[in-house]
């Protein structure tokens, strides 16, 4: 399923199979919680852009439309028109992070809803159940995320519950494909390994999840408030417990020098809704001039593309001075603008690191981009 | 410059050449005020939803980002990346629609910015001068747009300050042309008939200002307040009175049975932002079903496009239910998917009026469609 076709010391160049096609890792997903793109990007933009995996989120879509709508009409692949592999969050951070007044126990989570304040329970089982009505091709886990900083006790109790809760998924998971008629019988499980910034808690946790050799294992719970180094380190940890021969998704995250990071220490999938956010209030990426801002005065005349060396849909046909008046004039068509370029850019700097590692250049590449591209021109 | 190539009693199937192309009549243009589309649509989006020409803003370009900046990067097309034709509202409109505190005299207008309220000083001369900046195919006449209902003796006078604004313009128009070097020097001005819903002022009106044998006349000041009835009856009243060979441009106008009932009585040139409006909202054409509320619980399920009967972007891929999600889940795709389907459905419904015309069955089409296709499901 998953296979690691060449190595840079820790970083990987790697395929992974899914029902709807293979994934070339290491990789951006594009993130579309609701079953959309923000900027107003369809299914159909996406093929234009690089876009191998789309992510969506089990606790948006759980609330709107609901899974039963979305199953009925054939599961999340028809439902938003795109026949390439899908993978679902499965709402535990969303949980965490929107929904208020909840109440966490063993048997799962009591929630308001961040719509309209309904309460919802949602256990392991139930997140697993919701992602096989939505047919996506990776499922994960349902976990605890804890927030940084927090407590030693606090952290390790919940990574034992989010372990008892992975083995209920997993138990599900294979319960649901068992029945027959699931929307998408190919869809596997991921499991999420917790522990905060604590080493050996991260370790230890991350050394009873892959007993149950699952398909793939993610890391959660980080970007969520420690700075970089700490997750840097967190990562140097955790890595090397990690299943050589299964692939590793570091949630969220995150900056293009994260990712780079990140790929260096052995990371392959990635997903952030960073690229579409700074595009949606101007602040656009360049390989050569760091993040621009385009509300800025001096691109007012500017003809240059947004990136001169940029070969995306927006590059290849407006100025900056024209984006930048639509930013100014509050037109929808600067935020999709934006968008397309930002999301070109994040899959093409994957498709970049993919290409480094087989030239066996990783390191020369992480050289000349990383903590460059970030930066405020 | 134009030519009927069919008539089916007063209804017209015609051609005008412009700079950038030919443009078969009847034609409903797109409207880009701010040299954008309402709901994230670009140019190269118009060019797959049967767009032919495209209408953009005087008053809205000149405050924001100034001609000064268009036409410094080569004008509008080149701005917008749109290389079909562009007509200009001459801004009259929008400085009696859209600006408060606004001062009439011969001379010209003193108006407040509707961005930031600044004193802003507008003569037809400096109309002119902005669309020449602009570089549109098609000027407009700097007129004066009267509310409705108004007093006739209000009216009669605004009509006489509109025929000298329109010589002035002229006079400009020709002015700039002969200075050479302008942005586009095939740029043509189309004159302005004002008059209320006074049929009288109306004729005496187009009597004036067809004597400076323009290459086209539009007809403003409707669809401002009057009841649908008395726009035909001003139709009915003034249209004869306009040049036979010469374009006839009505207006801001206006459902799909407006534009079948104005044709009908001689008109060529159609704009209005009805259908992206109601597309905003959630609200679609149909041709046989009429005008259908997506947002209605009805169609949460609904597997079927929006239009079974429609070959646009949209209705050959998604579904009502999964664009009602969307426009409940607030994304903006909703708007841009709505928008294409509705900018299609009215660009194909001049297609389909001058397919009837061509095959002499206007007044079939008419009788099927007039009075039906804006009524809501």
């Amino acid at each position: 399923m998953f296979k690691v076709i060449k190595t840079q010391n820790s970083a990987r160049r790697g395929v992974f199979n899914t029902p709807h096609g293979e994934i070339q890792t290491p990789v951006f997903m594009n993130v579309a919680t609701q079953a959309a793109i923000k900027g107003a990007l369809s299914a159909a933009d996406l093929k234009q852009i690089g876009c191998q995996t789309v992510l969506s989120n089990t606790y948006h879509l759980h609330l709107r439309p609901g899974e039963q709508v979305i199953g009925s009409l054939g599961g999340l692949h028809k439902f938003m028109c795109w026949d390439g592999p899908i993978l679902t969050d499965s709402g535990g951070f969303q949980v965490f992070s929107l929904s208020k007044l909840r109440n966490i126990t063993d048997e799962g989570v009591e929630f308001s809803s961040h719509i309209d304040g309904r309460r919802i329970f949602m256990a392991p089982e139930d997140s697993i159940r919701i992602q096989s009505r939505l047919g996506s091709d990776i499922a994960l886990a349902f976990d605890e995320c804890v927030e940084s900083p927090a407590e030693y006790e606090y952290v390790k109790k919940s990574c034992e519950r989010t372990t008892r809760w992975l083995i209920r998924c997993n138990k599900e998971h294979k319960t649901i494909l068992s029945e027959g008629g699931a929307v998408n019988p190919g869809q596997v499980l991921f499991g999420i390994n917790q522990g905060g910034t604590f080493e050996d808690l991260r370790i230890n946790h991350m050394k009873e999840i892959r007993e149950l050799d699952l398909p793939g294992y993610a890391i959660g719970g980080l970007s969520v408030g420690e700075s970089t180094e700490e997750m840097y380190r967190v990562l140097d940890a955790v890595v090397p417990h990690m299943p050589a021969d299964k692939p590793r998704y570091l949630m969220g995250v995150g900056t293009p020098s994260n990712i780079i990071e990140a790929v260096k220490r052995g990371i392959d999938f990635f997903d952030c809704v960073l690229p579409a956010r700074n595009a949606r209030h101007g602040h656009m990426y360049t390989l050569k001039d760091g993040c621009i801002n385009l509300n800025n005065e001096k691109y007012k005349y500017d003809e240059k593309p947004i990136d001169t060396n940029c070969d995306c849909p927006v590059c290849s046909r407006f100025s900056r001075a024209y984006i930048r008046h639509l930013f100014k004039a509050k037109e929808m068509l600067a935020m999709r603008l934006g968008v397309i370029h930002n999301l070109y850019f994040y899959n093409n700097l994957a498709a970049m690191i993919r290409a480094a590692i087989e030239q066996d250049k990783f390191d020369e590449f992480r050289g000349e981009y990383s903590g460059r591209i970030d930066l405020r021109a």
